[in-house]
């Protein structure tokens, strides 16, 4: 594979010299595994993303999919992309090798996976949704279910959606009016309209299996009332074998800026009157049960905007290698040679950019991956649930900051290629296009700012926070062993101590009720919040790189030299912009809050 | 019209109360114009700026133009729209009575075109192509010139381009590779290709006429040795009919992530050797005269730019008001009903946010198309030569502040729309598409920020500077005598003298030849001096907002309430988060400059 999708050096670094993935390989789970099963099974990923995602990328949103006699119909190569990429078993990388999976880390199966979302992000989706709904039903499912609709779902033959949006609810789950009436044979009858289900219908597989959020008639109001529902496109017979058509109807296709590739559906549930559903677990449990494996869905889509931030960074820089253009401003000569616009400063300065966003984010991602796998194989229970407190802090930083700013990163990269990067001739106008969609779905960038600040920071008497505390000021400590990183380091030290001050004094205000207040800033804090994070893990990295420069091997200098350069960016360029923000939220600024409508 | 376009308040405001574009009528060119001539042609652009352009606005980005037999080919509702914008005489909106024009001021001229770029940017651009053109001939060419092309191109039967771009040299125009050879006859035989030139062909008009830079055989290198020829699609008779077809191909189309419904062309110039041209004004002065049509262009540009964002603003200002989602912190009775999403903190700021960015700059545009009109109309040469010095000053910031800010109120639209704005079913993703073209054209952002630290600041010793200096001083003084207004004034105060201390510093620098140190943070310098010219236009709003709601209608103390609050907004929330950026310039830091390739 080119090295314009992922950076093949850049993943070794993550994986074995930031993130010690080989250091896993000694929990049970993983026993059987070594850096070369690892690198096997990223070498698989690299050469299906390249040879079956990356070549229909442009032709998936040139030719998004089309509504044909109430089905979806895509371009006809999506099709043999997503069979290679089951058939090399990467839909159950995580599984076991009893139910036929890999048994790998989450943290392996998150970077495959980075391949396919860098290449193709479309067509890799449909993968995405099946593994969560596949996951939902392992977690929450009957035994029945799990045959009838798991088992299918991990042989790749039906595939999966998450249904929660409605026309008039989206970020407030807690007025869907989707109904499920009892049948009285313990099925359901679902009735209600759901809009931007992703793979809400497509020809991929034999059946659909919607997770579908809905109402019993005994429901308490708000989001305590809401149950999980499985409702198939076909019923399921007890043999296994697909019955008749369940009463869904594809209402219709989206058509967006971006993403095309994967159909954006409305689903009619019931028109009929005639749609079975099967409850999934307690009644009433629905969004809890959502929430618990939103974690995932939150890194999944984190990861897809940092895979989206790095195909055009990694596009960028080679094209800003290869194109020359002017002159320096002090060798001014005409009749001198062009110089290749990656010598420009100002080039510089946007290639390296988005080096810190998406390499920052990046390493997040796959520490928030790592995170995942200590949930579940530290060895005891105190370390897990340690480890839990933690990943649920790091869950809206993980889905939001690459959101934000790996989009930003792609703002650069079509920037840097000029007129011929607004073009559709050239990759980068897509990558853009696709990844604004990130600080909208799983949870807009406004819900993820209430989720840290309403929510997470004070959850457990503020565990996962002083582990985070804890933890940045440990880097800190080992930084300091480096006098070369000081300048670096003072910088995070500094906002650190800031960002804990004014947490105790927000979480002062909300303890004492002046909610309104207290949250009226939560954007400026999830942006202080996200660059404190980054810039512990460039922190992190630069350390890495001191040690890969003092004893790696030489070859290696200029990769080294470029890591201490993008954390120096980070650590001195972004970091100390968040002062700004700092005041704003010390002096709970009430400028917006106080703003009425009818001053607009 | 529907106030979802440009409110027609504030465009009163502008021209009424801070413009004071009734003054314009006591100077002798405009000595026939009053506010009630100026009233009548902006309700004519309104009018058919919402009968005729904004109903196909959708229509032009889905049905891009195509290439069909060497002709480039639109959806048929583009004509009707360009004939009655020819008809209604804004083509020639400041044109003498004498020429056929309508005798207006700039800043009127810009205020009604003004509506045409927030209907149906693509195809406003046709007009806005064929003025600029038809500028740069009345300025520079010869009486026979103008008689044959620029008198068709005033009655709307000839359009014109700018044809500078060539593949291989955007920014660097001093690389371009077009010839023109002396034909013997006064003409010139033009070879070469040239990309990106907007409206290169289409079927509006009997005849285009582009405006070629070229290099002739004697040619000096560099920008000194560009010449300007005038190259009609066909050739024009004595008798002013149409002659035969000039030997310029269309050799293709780009495909843009937006503004598609502007053709984007590859043009062939003399592929059979019998491309003809004229040569405008003095051999290699082309460059020279193409630039000092650039202001007028640049201000086009920006003001491109404003409208897009404030459509953008307008349209989820209304969405916020009419969509009902969720509760606000302190009431979460799931049984209450839902609030309009205007009610949420963070829409709030995202909507406070867009109304800051696109009526500062909105302001900054009509304050600059008003100075335009100074350096023609002001009494006394000196005067008239003044304005010109601001007007030179402001120019990089009126073209690249929109282009940053409004384009990321466009991104803040799509936000509060959620899901619905990420699909094409509502305007605002294409308004973030089309806007995104504006930060790359008519000299990308980082030209404009060479532009300015690099020349402009230091032109005339330093003459527009001081200027500036004096006017924000001024204003600053004047905002004074409003107690209430301290906390926006003060802000502005300290980003100006911090600016002011590094400006000298880094014209120093440049005078002691430390060129590449000097510019290479020169992107963030132009985000600060951008901040400091819109806060200084905010504060000019808000001193008017202050004596309006004194002495005002009460009827109007919401409009006044909101531009405090929008003001207080730009001058607490943006302005002081300058002061990093100064940091960084003043410490000259040189992480960017000192990156190197290999590090990558």
């Amino acid at each position: 594979m080119s090295e314009t999708l992922l950076s093949s050096r850049n993943l070794a670094f993550e994986l074995y010299e930031v993130l010690d993935a080989e250091a896993l390989t000694q929990r049970e789970r993983f026993a059987e595994h070594s850096r070369e099963t690892f690198d096997a099974a990223l070498g698989t990923a690299r050469s299906i993303a390249e040879n079956l995602f990356a070549p229909h990328n442009r032709k998936n949103d040139e030719n998004e999919p089309e509504y044909v006699n109430g089905e979806a119909r895509l371009i006809p190569e999506v099709k043999p992309a997503v069979d290679a990429f089951l058939e090399a078993g990467f839909l159950n990388a995580t599984r076991t090798f009893e139910q036929g999976g890999m048994q790998l880390p989450n943290l392996l199966s998150q970077a495959c996976f980075a391949h396919f979302q860098s290449a193709n992000i479309a067509t890799s989706s449909y993968a995405m949704l099946t593994m969560g709904a596949a996951n939902l039903i392992e977690a929450f499912g009957s035994e029945e279910q799990k045959q009838r609709f798991l088992q299918p779902m991990i042989e790749g033959r039906f595939f999966g959606t998450m249904a929660l949006t409605e026309p008039h609810a989206g970020s407030s789950l807690a007025d869907i009016r989707t109904r499920a009436e009892p049948a009285g044979d313990g099925t359901y009858r679902i009735k209600g309209n759901k809009i931007f289900i992703s793979g809400g219908d497509h020809p991929l597989s034999e059946n659909i299996v919607h997770m579908v959020l809905a109402k019993l008639p005994d429901a308490p109001p708000g989001v305590k009332g809401i149950s999980l529902f499985i409702v198939p496109k076909f019923l399921v017979n007890d043999d296994g074998s697909l019955g008749q058509r369940n009463d869904v109807l594809l209402a219709g296709l989206f058509h967006k800026m971006g993403w095309r590739g994967t159909t954006s559906t409305a689903l009619n549930f019931g028109d009929n009157g005639e749609c079975v559903g099967y409850l999934v677990g307690k009644p009433h449990h629905g969004l809890a049960y959502m929430f618990q494996m939103m974690n995932e869905a939150r890194i999944g889509v984190g990861m897809g905007a940092i895979m989206l931030g790095y195909a055009g960074y990694l596009y960028s820089l080679e094209y800003a290698r290869e194109r020359p253009q002017g002159r320096l401003p002090d060798g001014k000569d005409p009749t001198s040679k062009p110089v290749p616009i990656v010598q420009h400063a100002d080039v510089r300065r946007m290639l390296l950019t988005q080096k810190a966003y998406v390499e920052g984010a990046f390493d997040l991602g796959l520490y928030a991956a790592r995170l995942f796998d200590d949930t579940e194989t530290l060895p005891t229970e105190d370390e897990r649930k340690q480890a839990h407190e933690l990943l649920d802090l790091l869950t809206p930083i993980v889905k939001s900051w690459p959101s934000e700013f790996c989009l930003k990163a792609n703002e650069l990269a079509i920037q840097i290629l000029g007129g011929h990067g607004y073009t559709r001739e050239y990759p980068v106008e897509q990558y853009y296009r696709d990844n604004r969609l990130n600080p909208i779905h799983e949870g807009t960038h406004g819900i993820q700012s209430l989720d840290l600040l309403g929510r997470k920071v004070a959850q457990n008497n503020g565990a996962g926070l002083k582990q985070l505390t804890r933890l940045i000021q440990d880097c800190c400590r080992r930084a300091a062993e480096h006098p070369s990183l000081d300048a670096l380091r003072q910088p995070l030290e500094q906002l650190l101590a800031r960002l804990s001050a004014v947490t105790l004094a927000l979480l002062g205000d909300l303890m004492q009720g002046k909610v309104n207040q207290a949250l009226a800033n939560s954007a400026l804090y999830l942006k202080v919040f996200g660059h404190a994070v980054i810039g512990w893990r460039w922190l992190e990295q630069a350390i890495r790189a001191e040690q890969g420069l003092a004893g790696g091997n030489p070859a290696d200098a200029d990769f080294y030299k470029g890591k201490l350069q993008a954390a120096r960016y980070f650590l001195t360029w972004e970091v100390p912009s968040c002062h700004h923000e700092l005041a704003l939220l010390e002096a709970r600024d009430p400028t917006c809050l106080e703003m009425q409508d009818a001053w607009f």
